[in-house]
């Protein structure tokens, strides 16, 4: 409700992944419920942490447990469009990591939404903070923004 | 609970469309939860409709009623799994169409699912069946079995 | 596409659990999709089993997979209507149950939808079929039709 | 990633809603996803909304669109917890309204949860901002934090 955000262009993320939308993920509205947009996110950032091989979501000692997501929207996206999910890192910590998503509508060039997603890492069992490994943090850091 | 069908193989179907998996797909036994498999049948039927321009989502004075739909389940998909969607044609009625749809899992050639969908196509006032209209009927018949 | 069943009253359950729906189970024709349903009779087959304290998710040595599931769809259901989810059991095999679910839209008596869902019991590691357990069976039984 | 903020009671909200989780809202690590999380921050709003008859899906020559979204988790939230969604209105604009919504699970007293959600009235054809209706303002300061 402060001045508006203007949204990015794909130049600003440096990892893509497609994810075409489902027929589900429209609304009353006809175009694709406000709550989806995250399910684009959580889908970026796992997926491309599996690809890389630094999630084994069975075995792993670690996890990483959501503490914040938002998302501002700045234009619509309805099925069948497929979006081009673009995710970067913007601030490594100790245990966290924030990641953040734009979202891009078929060819658009500008992002129909952008959001966050804070990941803090913890021991699987104790749940008590972990120091991000070192693995991880070197690939974190060739996405970084 | 009688003799257990077999999963058919890709050539059965005629109709193909790539539906990635989602994070949020997979349910607390890591695979793709038995509810997401109908959000796939629902998108490969109205997404063939959209790209054949054979439905309005906005503005078809006729709309299709889901009035019956199942599946049965042969093996697991999980999670960053992309699945071929192969759809079908199996009866087309005075007002009403049953689809059939088959999921394959990355490159497998046996289906992991198969399931059905059954329209009946109403006035979206009125809500009282109507006959296919004729462009509908001859694309349905190009991928019946 | 046979002669159309006709719904059930809510005396053919014998469990009861209700379920709110919620904004997003609304698409783009304004009801309930037809894939949330089966969201539904998970809930409404997992709820009843964790409240009889018959299954642990994380711990149990055998899971209940599903191998079949099908609804067949009578009127509409809406945000912000509750359903009332009626469950019995239709068949229990040596391995499997044959669960059956109505989704009564508020008040109504006849049902909106109907359903079944078939689990087949199996060893969490081997995945091979294991007998149904007695105090499972006899839970079962409980609520056969 | 600044100092943690801490969760709110119930006392922070002035509307409730209970909102049952169901079999599908938990992920891979056995607790709900944060997706879920929104998908009761817009059933929490919109059902308020509806309840109040200050919405009206199909015939409103205004809609709602939500231009900013976002979620900070505290501990985790597993079916079959029933969650109490509190809302509470935090700033009225000329044409612009953030509510806030605590998810509270069971009897917990301090929130698992805690989120807003701004919605930007818009007329529905032209998509351009329309100053809130009266009727509406005075329900909204009702629920004024």
């Amino acid at each position: 409700m402060a001045e508006r955000p203007e949204p990015s262009a794909r130049e600003a993320y440096r990892a893509f992944r497609a994810i075409p939308t489902r027929w589900m993920d429209n609304d009353v509205y006809g175009h694709m419920n406000n709550v989806v947009h995250y399910s684009f996110f959580d889908t970026a950032v796992n997926g491309w942490l599996i690809d890389k091989r630094l999630l084994d979501i069975h075995e792993s000692s670690e996890v990483g447990l959501v503490v914040e997501t938002g998302c501002r929207y700045f234009s619509e996206i309805a099925f069948p469009d497929t979006v081009a999910a673009g995710l970067r890192v913007a601030r490594i910590g100790t245990s966290s990591v924030r990641y953040e998503v734009g979202l891009f509508r078929n060819d658009e060039t500008l992002a129909a939404a952008e959001g966050f997603f804070v990941h803090v890492y913890v021991d699987r069992k104790t749940r008590r903070p972990q120091p991000i490994a070192p693995a991880l943090r070197a690939a974190l850091e060739e996405i970084a923004s």
